[in-house]
Protein backbone atom coordinates (compact mmCIF):
# COMPACT_ATOMS: atom_id res chain seq x y z
CA UNK A 1 0.00 0.00 0.00
CA UNK A 2 1.26 3.51 -0.96
CA UNK A 3 1.49 6.34 1.84
CA UNK A 4 2.73 9.77 2.09
CA UNK A 5 4.90 10.93 5.14
CA UNK A 6 3.32 12.72 8.31
CA UNK A 7 4.96 13.72 11.59
CA UNK A 8 8.37 12.60 12.37
CA UNK A 9 8.67 12.10 16.36
CA UNK A 10 12.35 11.54 17.66
CA UNK A 11 12.55 11.32 21.47
CA UNK A 12 13.72 9.30 24.85
CA UNK A 13 11.67 7.32 26.28
CA UNK A 14 11.79 7.60 30.19
CA UNK A 15 13.79 4.89 32.00
CA UNK A 16 11.57 2.42 33.72
CA UNK A 17 8.88 2.17 31.27
CA UNK A 18 7.73 -0.83 29.35
CA UNK A 19 9.30 -0.08 26.35
CA UNK A 20 6.45 -1.93 23.77
CA UNK A 21 3.43 0.10 25.91
CA UNK A 22 5.41 3.25 25.71
CA UNK A 23 5.30 3.17 21.68
CA UNK A 24 1.62 2.08 21.98
CA UNK A 25 0.80 4.61 23.85
CA UNK A 26 2.58 7.59 21.98
CA UNK A 27 0.89 6.11 18.83
CA UNK A 28 -2.66 6.38 20.56
CA UNK A 29 -1.46 9.58 22.33
CA UNK A 30 -0.54 11.13 19.15
CA UNK A 31 -2.91 9.45 16.58
CA UNK A 32 -0.70 7.86 14.53
CA UNK A 33 -2.62 5.38 12.54
CA UNK A 34 0.40 4.20 10.09
CA UNK A 35 4.12 4.28 10.83
CA UNK A 36 7.11 3.16 11.08
CA UNK A 37 9.29 3.11 14.39
CA UNK A 38 13.01 2.06 15.10
CA UNK A 39 14.90 2.18 18.37
CA UNK A 40 18.36 1.95 20.05
CA UNK A 41 19.21 1.94 23.34
CA UNK A 42 19.27 -0.62 26.31
CA UNK A 43 16.48 -3.10 27.73
CA UNK A 44 16.28 -4.51 31.25
CA UNK A 45 14.91 -8.02 31.62
CA UNK A 46 13.91 -8.05 27.67
CA UNK A 47 11.16 -11.06 26.85
CA UNK A 48 11.28 -12.21 23.25
CA UNK A 49 8.75 -14.58 21.39
CA UNK A 50 9.43 -16.77 18.82
CA UNK A 51 6.56 -17.34 16.80
CA UNK A 52 5.89 -21.17 16.80
CA UNK A 53 4.18 -21.96 13.46
CA UNK A 54 2.94 -25.97 14.31
CA UNK A 55 1.15 -24.61 17.96
CA UNK A 56 0.07 -21.50 16.13
CA UNK A 57 1.88 -19.06 19.66
CA UNK A 58 4.82 -17.44 20.58
CA UNK A 59 7.58 -19.00 22.62
CA UNK A 60 8.29 -16.45 25.17
CA UNK A 61 12.44 -16.13 26.03
CA UNK A 62 13.17 -14.54 28.82
CA UNK A 63 16.53 -12.54 29.18
CA UNK A 64 17.74 -11.54 32.55
CA UNK A 65 19.75 -8.52 32.60
CA UNK A 66 20.37 -5.49 30.73
CA UNK A 67 21.15 -5.82 27.11
CA UNK A 68 22.43 -2.93 24.74
CA UNK A 69 19.09 -2.69 22.21
CA UNK A 70 21.59 -3.09 19.01
CA UNK A 71 18.12 -2.77 16.63
CA UNK A 72 14.44 -2.11 16.93
CA UNK A 73 12.53 -2.30 14.11
CA UNK A 74 8.47 -2.51 13.74
CA UNK A 75 5.49 -0.69 11.88
CA UNK A 76 2.41 0.70 13.74
CA UNK A 77 -1.17 -0.07 12.26
CA UNK A 78 -4.40 -0.78 13.35
CA UNK A 79 -5.38 -3.62 15.56
CA UNK A 80 -8.73 -4.41 17.19
CA UNK A 81 -9.64 -0.78 16.55
CA UNK A 82 -6.52 1.20 18.33
CA UNK A 83 -3.31 1.88 17.16
CA UNK A 84 -0.91 -1.29 17.38
CA UNK A 85 3.30 -1.21 16.92
CA UNK A 86 4.78 -5.02 16.03
CA UNK A 87 8.20 -4.81 16.79
CA UNK A 88 11.47 -6.94 16.59
CA UNK A 89 14.82 -6.14 18.62
CA UNK A 90 18.32 -7.36 18.47
CA UNK A 91 19.42 -7.20 21.59
CA UNK A 92 23.92 -7.57 22.94
CA UNK A 93 24.92 -9.52 26.00
CA UNK A 94 28.21 -8.50 27.93
CA UNK A 95 30.28 -10.18 25.67
CA UNK A 96 28.45 -8.85 22.87
CA UNK A 97 26.54 -12.43 21.43
CA UNK A 98 23.07 -11.67 20.18
CA UNK A 99 19.77 -12.49 21.00
CA UNK A 100 16.32 -10.98 19.62
CA UNK A 101 13.24 -11.92 18.13
CA UNK A 102 9.47 -10.20 18.48
CA UNK A 103 9.42 -8.07 21.61
CA UNK A 104 6.98 -8.77 24.05
CA UNK A 105 7.83 -6.41 26.44
CA UNK A 106 11.68 -4.61 27.98
CA UNK A 107 12.17 -2.10 30.75
CA UNK A 108 13.93 0.69 29.42
CA UNK A 109 16.90 1.74 30.85
CA UNK A 110 17.84 3.88 27.87
CA UNK A 111 15.51 4.14 24.42
CA UNK A 112 15.97 6.15 21.84
CA UNK A 113 12.87 6.33 20.15
CA UNK A 114 12.28 7.28 16.11
CA UNK A 115 8.81 7.39 14.98
CA UNK A 116 7.72 8.30 11.59
CA UNK A 117 4.09 8.61 10.78
CA UNK A 118 2.50 7.76 7.38
CA UNK A 119 -0.66 9.11 5.97
CA UNK A 120 -3.19 7.32 3.26
CA UNK A 121 -5.31 4.03 4.02
CA UNK A 122 -5.96 2.33 6.64
CA UNK A 123 -3.83 -0.80 7.16
CA UNK A 124 -5.33 -3.02 9.75
CA UNK A 125 -4.57 -6.62 11.19
CA UNK A 126 -6.94 -9.55 10.92
CA UNK A 127 -6.70 -12.57 13.22
CA UNK A 128 -5.23 -15.30 10.74
CA UNK A 129 -5.43 -19.15 10.57
CA UNK A 130 -2.64 -19.62 11.60
CA UNK A 131 -2.67 -17.58 14.53
CA UNK A 132 -1.15 -14.04 13.98
CA UNK A 133 -2.93 -11.00 13.04
CA UNK A 134 -1.57 -9.45 10.01
CA UNK A 135 -2.41 -7.23 7.44
CA UNK A 136 -3.79 -8.80 3.90
CA UNK A 137 -1.89 -9.83 1.51
CA UNK A 138 -0.57 -7.94 -1.09
CA UNK A 139 0.83 -9.60 -4.33
CA UNK A 140 2.90 -7.72 -7.19
CA UNK B 1 25.12 11.79 -2.96
CA UNK B 2 21.72 13.53 -1.67
CA UNK B 3 18.29 12.60 -2.77
CA UNK B 4 14.85 14.22 -2.29
CA UNK B 5 11.78 11.62 -0.86
CA UNK B 6 9.70 10.28 -3.22
CA UNK B 7 6.65 7.32 -3.01
CA UNK B 8 6.58 5.16 0.22
CA UNK B 9 5.78 1.82 0.27
CA UNK B 10 4.01 -0.65 3.49
CA UNK B 11 2.90 -3.82 2.48
CA UNK B 12 2.97 -7.47 3.44
CA UNK B 13 5.00 -10.01 0.70
CA UNK B 14 2.70 -12.87 0.20
CA UNK B 15 3.43 -15.89 1.88
CA UNK B 16 5.76 -18.34 -0.14
CA UNK B 17 7.58 -16.04 -2.45
CA UNK B 18 11.32 -15.47 -2.39
CA UNK B 19 12.02 -11.75 -0.41
CA UNK B 20 15.09 -11.24 -2.19
CA UNK B 21 12.85 -12.12 -5.34
CA UNK B 22 9.52 -9.92 -4.12
CA UNK B 23 11.60 -6.46 -3.40
CA UNK B 24 13.77 -6.85 -6.56
CA UNK B 25 10.16 -7.41 -8.44
CA UNK B 26 8.02 -4.32 -6.90
CA UNK B 27 11.28 -2.02 -7.45
CA UNK B 28 11.22 -2.88 -11.27
CA UNK B 29 7.22 -2.79 -11.65
CA UNK B 30 6.93 0.67 -8.97
CA UNK B 31 9.94 2.09 -11.48
CA UNK B 32 11.99 2.38 -8.03
CA UNK B 33 15.15 3.64 -9.17
CA UNK B 34 16.75 4.46 -5.69
CA UNK B 35 15.71 3.88 -2.38
CA UNK B 36 15.80 1.96 1.24
CA UNK B 37 13.98 -1.15 2.65
CA UNK B 38 13.55 -2.63 5.67
CA UNK B 39 11.34 -5.42 7.13
CA UNK B 40 10.20 -7.32 9.93
CA UNK B 41 8.52 -10.92 9.75
CA UNK B 42 9.45 -14.48 9.52
CA UNK B 43 11.63 -16.56 6.99
CA UNK B 44 11.36 -20.04 6.10
CA UNK B 45 15.11 -22.03 5.08
CA UNK B 46 17.05 -18.30 4.72
CA UNK B 47 20.14 -18.51 2.64
CA UNK B 48 22.79 -15.88 4.29
CA UNK B 49 25.64 -14.98 2.83
CA UNK B 50 29.44 -13.87 4.19
CA UNK B 51 31.75 -12.37 1.96
CA UNK B 52 35.37 -14.09 1.67
CA UNK B 53 37.96 -10.69 0.58
CA UNK B 54 40.31 -13.44 -0.38
CA UNK B 55 37.99 -15.42 -2.21
CA UNK B 56 36.37 -12.49 -3.98
CA UNK B 57 32.78 -14.33 -3.42
CA UNK B 58 29.75 -15.19 -0.95
CA UNK B 59 30.50 -17.91 1.48
CA UNK B 60 26.61 -19.36 1.45
CA UNK B 61 25.27 -20.23 4.88
CA UNK B 62 21.78 -22.10 4.50
CA UNK B 63 19.89 -22.00 7.68
CA UNK B 64 17.10 -24.84 8.08
CA UNK B 65 13.35 -24.06 9.54
CA UNK B 66 11.78 -21.29 10.27
CA UNK B 67 13.45 -18.20 11.66
CA UNK B 68 12.27 -14.73 13.35
CA UNK B 69 13.14 -11.57 10.81
CA UNK B 70 14.85 -9.60 13.42
CA UNK B 71 16.17 -7.00 11.17
CA UNK B 72 15.92 -6.60 7.56
CA UNK B 73 18.08 -3.66 6.29
CA UNK B 74 18.93 -2.55 2.53
CA UNK B 75 18.73 -0.56 -0.20
CA UNK B 76 17.35 -0.46 -4.18
CA UNK B 77 19.80 0.83 -6.46
CA UNK B 78 20.91 0.21 -10.37
CA UNK B 79 22.88 -2.88 -11.13
CA UNK B 80 23.20 -4.24 -15.01
CA UNK B 81 21.14 -1.95 -16.17
CA UNK B 82 18.13 -2.84 -13.72
CA UNK B 83 16.84 -1.90 -10.29
CA UNK B 84 18.71 -4.21 -7.64
CA UNK B 85 17.87 -4.40 -3.76
CA UNK B 86 21.29 -5.46 -1.47
CA UNK B 87 19.51 -6.65 1.85
CA UNK B 88 21.10 -7.82 4.67
CA UNK B 89 19.09 -9.86 7.67
CA UNK B 90 19.32 -10.73 11.62
CA UNK B 91 17.24 -13.95 12.14
CA UNK B 92 16.14 -15.43 15.58
CA UNK B 93 15.86 -19.34 16.04
CA UNK B 94 13.82 -20.79 18.52
CA UNK B 95 16.03 -20.44 21.15
CA UNK B 96 16.28 -16.11 20.64
CA UNK B 97 20.16 -16.90 19.34
CA UNK B 98 20.69 -14.46 16.63
CA UNK B 99 22.24 -15.60 12.76
CA UNK B 100 22.55 -13.23 9.86
CA UNK B 101 24.58 -12.03 6.90
CA UNK B 102 24.04 -10.69 3.38
CA UNK B 103 20.42 -12.27 2.31
CA UNK B 104 20.98 -14.53 -0.76
CA UNK B 105 17.25 -15.77 -0.60
CA UNK B 106 14.61 -16.63 1.88
CA UNK B 107 10.60 -18.02 1.84
CA UNK B 108 8.34 -15.86 3.05
CA UNK B 109 5.92 -17.05 6.43
CA UNK B 110 5.55 -13.20 7.26
CA UNK B 111 7.04 -10.05 5.84
CA UNK B 112 6.33 -6.74 6.55
CA UNK B 113 8.32 -4.34 4.01
CA UNK B 114 8.61 -0.38 4.16
CA UNK B 115 10.22 0.95 1.14
CA UNK B 116 11.17 4.77 0.88
CA UNK B 117 11.64 5.65 -3.23
CA UNK B 118 14.97 8.69 -3.55
CA UNK B 119 14.79 10.53 -6.02
CA UNK B 120 17.35 12.54 -7.76
CA UNK B 121 20.82 11.08 -9.30
CA UNK B 122 21.12 7.65 -10.77
CA UNK B 123 22.88 5.66 -7.89
CA UNK B 124 25.01 2.79 -9.93
CA UNK B 125 26.58 -0.44 -8.59
CA UNK B 126 29.64 -1.15 -10.99
CA UNK B 127 32.39 -4.22 -10.83
CA UNK B 128 34.87 -4.16 -8.49
CA UNK B 129 38.38 -5.60 -8.79
CA UNK B 130 37.60 -7.29 -5.35
CA UNK B 131 34.72 -8.90 -6.13
CA UNK B 132 31.80 -6.95 -5.26
CA UNK B 133 29.47 -4.57 -7.14
CA UNK B 134 29.72 -1.25 -5.52
CA UNK B 135 28.86 2.73 -6.04
CA UNK B 136 31.33 5.00 -6.45
CA UNK B 137 32.44 6.11 -3.32
CA UNK B 138 31.99 9.75 -1.89
CA UNK B 139 34.90 10.70 0.57
CA UNK B 140 33.70 13.94 2.75
CA UNK C 1 10.28 15.54 20.22
CA UNK C 2 8.62 16.57 16.97
CA UNK C 3 10.70 17.36 13.50
CA UNK C 4 9.90 17.84 9.65
CA UNK C 5 12.32 15.82 6.95
CA UNK C 6 15.67 17.71 5.90
CA UNK C 7 17.61 16.51 3.64
CA UNK C 8 18.45 12.54 2.53
CA UNK C 9 22.30 11.51 1.42
CA UNK C 10 22.98 7.67 0.29
CA UNK C 11 26.37 6.95 0.11
CA UNK C 12 29.02 4.82 0.25
CA UNK C 13 32.08 5.90 2.74
CA UNK C 14 35.75 5.07 1.28
CA UNK C 15 37.59 2.08 2.30
CA UNK C 16 39.66 1.90 5.35
CA UNK C 17 37.76 5.02 7.25
CA UNK C 18 36.69 4.65 10.74
CA UNK C 19 32.77 4.33 9.99
CA UNK C 20 32.27 6.33 13.24
CA UNK C 21 34.45 9.42 12.68
CA UNK C 22 32.98 9.27 8.88
CA UNK C 23 29.38 9.31 9.78
CA UNK C 24 30.74 12.54 12.53
CA UNK C 25 32.44 14.52 9.98
CA UNK C 26 29.64 13.68 7.16
CA UNK C 27 27.24 15.52 10.25
CA UNK C 28 29.95 18.28 10.70
CA UNK C 29 30.56 18.92 7.07
CA UNK C 30 26.93 18.95 6.18
CA UNK C 31 25.86 20.83 9.03
CA UNK C 32 23.63 18.27 9.66
CA UNK C 33 22.18 18.81 13.68
CA UNK C 34 19.99 16.50 14.12
CA UNK C 35 19.04 13.24 12.24
CA UNK C 36 18.53 9.37 12.00
CA UNK C 37 21.38 6.93 9.94
CA UNK C 38 21.38 3.50 8.80
CA UNK C 39 23.58 1.16 6.95
CA UNK C 40 24.44 -2.39 5.61
CA UNK C 41 27.99 -3.46 4.39
CA UNK C 42 30.93 -5.18 6.13
CA UNK C 43 33.57 -3.57 8.70
CA UNK C 44 36.98 -4.78 9.76
CA UNK C 45 38.22 -5.12 13.10
CA UNK C 46 35.19 -3.28 15.12
CA UNK C 47 35.18 -2.58 18.41
CA UNK C 48 31.65 -2.95 20.16
CA UNK C 49 30.63 -1.31 23.81
CA UNK C 50 28.53 -2.72 26.30
CA UNK C 51 27.41 -0.24 28.74
CA UNK C 52 28.06 -1.53 32.48
CA UNK C 53 25.28 0.41 34.23
CA UNK C 54 27.23 -0.93 37.36
CA UNK C 55 30.42 0.88 36.75
CA UNK C 56 28.76 3.60 34.51
CA UNK C 57 30.98 3.04 31.40
CA UNK C 58 31.05 0.97 28.46
CA UNK C 59 32.89 -2.24 28.72
CA UNK C 60 34.53 -2.74 24.92
CA UNK C 61 34.89 -5.97 22.95
CA UNK C 62 37.55 -5.89 20.28
CA UNK C 63 36.60 -8.39 17.13
CA UNK C 64 39.40 -9.36 14.79
CA UNK C 65 38.73 -10.42 11.34
CA UNK C 66 36.13 -8.73 8.72
CA UNK C 67 32.49 -8.61 9.32
CA UNK C 68 29.09 -8.45 7.65
CA UNK C 69 27.55 -5.37 8.80
CA UNK C 70 24.20 -6.86 9.02
CA UNK C 71 22.48 -3.80 10.39
CA UNK C 72 23.61 -0.23 11.58
CA UNK C 73 21.14 2.19 13.44
CA UNK C 74 21.24 5.88 14.67
CA UNK C 75 20.79 9.23 15.71
CA UNK C 76 22.71 12.39 15.19
CA UNK C 77 21.94 14.95 17.51
CA UNK C 78 24.15 17.70 19.67
CA UNK C 79 26.56 16.86 22.18
CA UNK C 80 29.40 19.27 23.51
CA UNK C 81 28.63 21.91 20.95
CA UNK C 82 28.68 19.50 17.84
CA UNK C 83 27.09 16.97 15.69
CA UNK C 84 27.54 13.94 17.44
CA UNK C 85 26.44 10.27 16.11
CA UNK C 86 25.28 7.46 18.04
CA UNK C 87 25.17 4.36 16.84
CA UNK C 88 24.27 0.59 17.56
CA UNK C 89 25.32 -2.30 15.23
CA UNK C 90 25.03 -6.57 14.45
CA UNK C 91 27.96 -7.86 13.11
CA UNK C 92 27.86 -11.28 11.54
CA UNK C 93 31.15 -13.84 11.09
CA UNK C 94 31.97 -16.16 8.09
CA UNK C 95 29.58 -18.91 10.49
CA UNK C 96 26.83 -16.40 10.66
CA UNK C 97 26.97 -15.79 14.59
CA UNK C 98 25.99 -12.24 15.07
CA UNK C 99 27.90 -9.67 17.74
CA UNK C 100 26.74 -6.47 18.51
CA UNK C 101 26.40 -3.36 21.01
CA UNK C 102 27.47 0.58 20.88
CA UNK C 103 29.60 1.04 17.84
CA UNK C 104 32.85 2.34 19.07
CA UNK C 105 34.76 2.09 15.50
CA UNK C 106 35.12 0.18 12.87
CA UNK C 107 37.24 0.34 9.90
CA UNK C 108 35.09 0.66 6.41
CA UNK C 109 35.86 -2.63 4.10
CA UNK C 110 31.86 -1.56 2.61
CA UNK C 111 29.86 0.99 3.96
CA UNK C 112 26.30 2.07 2.39
CA UNK C 113 25.23 4.51 4.66
CA UNK C 114 21.76 6.25 4.60
CA UNK C 115 21.51 9.73 6.60
CA UNK C 116 17.83 11.59 7.07
CA UNK C 117 18.17 14.93 8.19
CA UNK C 118 15.41 15.91 11.02
CA UNK C 119 14.87 19.81 10.95
CA UNK C 120 13.31 21.59 14.34
CA UNK C 121 14.39 22.02 17.84
CA UNK C 122 17.76 21.29 18.39
CA UNK C 123 17.72 17.81 20.48
CA UNK C 124 21.00 17.78 22.46
CA UNK C 125 23.19 14.93 24.88
CA UNK C 126 23.64 16.03 28.37
CA UNK C 127 25.66 14.28 30.41
CA UNK C 128 23.71 12.06 33.18
CA UNK C 129 24.68 11.01 36.80
CA UNK C 130 24.99 6.95 35.14
CA UNK C 131 27.64 7.74 33.65
CA UNK C 132 26.12 8.81 29.85
CA UNK C 133 25.20 11.54 27.88
CA UNK C 134 21.43 11.51 26.84
CA UNK C 135 18.49 13.40 25.98
CA UNK C 136 15.84 14.80 28.19
CA UNK C 137 13.02 12.55 29.07
CA UNK C 138 9.78 12.72 27.13
CA UNK C 139 7.16 11.22 28.91
CA UNK C 140 3.66 10.69 27.14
Amino acid sequence: MRFSKGRVFLLRAPEGENLVNFVNELAKKKNIIVGSVSAIGSLRNPKIGYFEEKKGQYKVIELKGTYELVSLMGNISIKDGEPFAHIHVALGDSEGRLYGGHLVEGEVFVAEVFVQELLGEILERKPQENGLSLWDEEPL
